[in-house]
């Protein structure tokens, strides 16, 4: 006998529970199939840069008490080239927009704590049929017993990996992949910098970021299918403070915690919807991690996608579940554009040609030097509004 | 015996022109050599939009006169895409700044009617040897008869296929070719527009501007290595209608008197300058025709030149001359890199990734939606003020 809801949630990551999150303060039942268990999904490493918007949506739902207490709001970031340092001044070049730096694990365990209903954790989705009806239906194994669960709609927020993508008929895919991975390190080390610093080295691409106020987040350009045991502790210092060098600054350096390599690729699967069926976060798009926007797009998706469930329960409104994945995919390839841009002005590419890679560096200088290209980069990366508020009748 | 001048410059289009211009204003003794004739220099079709930093420069040399009475002021530029137009406003988003629409045609036969010393047109420069010393020699062949020509240094603006380029020793070569060419035609019709039109369609790039109130100046995407004699003047205005085709707009058509088709090219060459040779213009850097950099490069090289070698002749400045090939890639750099933008973001390239294609588009989006985006184009169409005025003591 199957269980019914009233929307089918797939994925416990940041785009299901906001979700999950924005639905059950609407009142509306939601179900959360998470195929992980609990300890991994709050404690996987991901992003750590907030749009204002996520931080909107996330404070007017009531999810942002530990993140106002915790969270560093950041007015800007640092581009290194050349041996210089330039500042991107948010508020100025954006009108008082601005980013907070608070990390993924820590905004999914505020979400998983607000939540009433229960995520089956461990559950993993097999299938989801009847997306032409009006009753889809997700088959899914808990442990080690099959169920199905029947709802008004379904939501893949389950990544790139998910079934949701799969799912869907005859999608469109772009993709791109790119000739470099990021190796990134979490360090028990007090940051050596207020800011994000971004940095372009002709060694290549460096990142120092930050988790908290004694926990530095770090990431060097390294070549596709990297080994990180090849890359000892002292190494990867020497490599961070060469790359991010300027006069009169040190690195601080410290226990690292954790070491890692993740590939890049940018990836839009089009349209997000079929039927009762609908797409969101990684499941439908995925951005290379240098302009921070995965996590962002993914509260964007839902964001917009929680205001159209709601127009529909309470005002019968197809036209704003068809208007979904549009509003959604313009948004995405605004960050896909500006994630793409990131990612090769900022890194070296051997494989390119000299002319293309020449171009990409003088972007970097442009956007440093032309108070309008600063703007754009700065409003890019800050985000514009959401639409759509889940707080929208 | 060999004659003897101050500078000789090698090529007689507009960066030479401009070059013996300034410095005869300056009372520096010139000799250019041209291989071609005369009535092919003038009559040859090139560029048609100059900078405001172009205008400054020809208008301030007492070379403006005819420039300001028939050239036509443009504030801004259309971009067409899915249907829609929009228009780009030059001197809102630059602080006032504009182009002029006068054909390089014109440019050169005002350079040419206002040189005192003569141009000696039909001369071969065969080479240039002595780089290294203080007397550098150019070897030309002019009615049949060889003659050499010394110097206190040597000026190629002889283009991309001259030899000034070849005679610097080991350059740098960036260079990028594109898969699309540009079919021109000029016909005799008023234009259909006030402003240039740049469309994005489908079917390829099409680019509508003018000459004269009387006559157009049309362009088409077309593949490489396309036979102008393929296509009739119908199936041109027809193309043309297609692709720059919006709501309650129509073309105008006429007789067409001419009809080419120009390859894409970028191509930047390091340094511009080995001992007593310089380079200046497209004899050291191509650009695209979409951004109507070439022939202001040209000037602002020269601009530049000029008043380095100024420094040098009155005040012995060395320097001047030491920091004229980084100061000018500068600038280079940066049109390469907007030429380079415009190109790939107005045409389509099938042999593009899709994601690749996806993001050019969105970009052209992005600089009509986002203000600051829009002052980016802006702000690089009509360039950045000259530096080094020739008329700096």
């Amino acid at each position: 006998m199957p269980s019914r809801t009233q929307i089918t949630i797939i994925g416990a990551g940041p785009a299901g529970l906001t979700l999950g999150h924005l639905l059950q303060r609407a009142g509306i039942d939601t179900v959360i199939l998470e195929s992980r268990s609990r300890a991994y999904v709050e404690q996987r490493q991901r992003a750590g840069i907030l749009e204002q918007g996520t931080v909107d949506v996330l404070r007017a739902s009531g999810a942002g008490a530990r993140m106002d207490a915790e969270g560093i709001r950041h007015d800007g970031i640092e581009l290194r080239f050349d041996g210089e340092s330039h500042r991107i001044d948010f508020p100025a070049l954006t009108g008082g927009r601005s980013v907070m730096v608070y990390a993924q694990t820590e905004v999914v365990k505020d979400l998983i704590a607000l939540r009433e209903a229960p995520i089956l954790f461990e559950a993993e989705a097999l299938d989801v049929t009847g997306l032409d009806g009006t009753s889809p239906e997700v088959r899914y194994r808990h442990e080690g017993v099959e169920h199905t669960l029947v709802s008004d709609a379904v939501v893949a927020c389950d990544g790139f990996h998910g079934i949701g993508r799969t799912a869907l008929p005859s999608p469109r895919v772009y993709e791109r992949t790119y000739p470099y991975s990021w190796l990134g390190v979490l360090a028990d080390v007090a940051p050596s910098c207020e800011e994000l610093i971004y940095a372009r080295h002709e060694r290549g691409f460096a990142l120092h970021s930050m988790r908290t106020p004694t926990v530095s987040r770090l990431y060097l350009q390294v070549p596709n299918d990297t080994d990180p045991a090849a890359w000892s502790d002292d190494r990867i210092w020497d490599e961070l403070a060469t790359r991010m060098a300027v006069d009169g600054w040190s690195l601080a350096t410290g226990p690292i915690t954790s070491k890692g390599v993740t590939p890049m690729r940018s990836l839009v699967s089009e349209p997000l919807r079929h039927g009762r069926l609908f797409l969101a976060g990684d499941a439908a798009h995925i951005v290379p991690p240098t302009g921070a926007k995965g996590l962002n797009l993914a509260v964007a998706d839902v964001t917009l996608l929680a205001d159209a469930l709601l127009r529909w329960y309470r005002k019968g409104e197809e036209s704003a579940l068809d208007a979904y994945s549009g509003r959604a995919l313009a948004r995405v390839w605004r960050a896909e554009t500006f994630s793409y841009e990131m990612t090769t002005m900022l890194h070296t590419d051997p494989s390119a040609l000299p002319f293309d890679d020449r171009v990409r560096r003088e972007r970097l200088r442009r956007a440093v030097t032309s108070p309008a290209a600063s703007a754009v980069l700065a409003e890019n990366y800050v985000g514009a509004p959401f639409e759509g508020l889940w707080t929208v009748p």
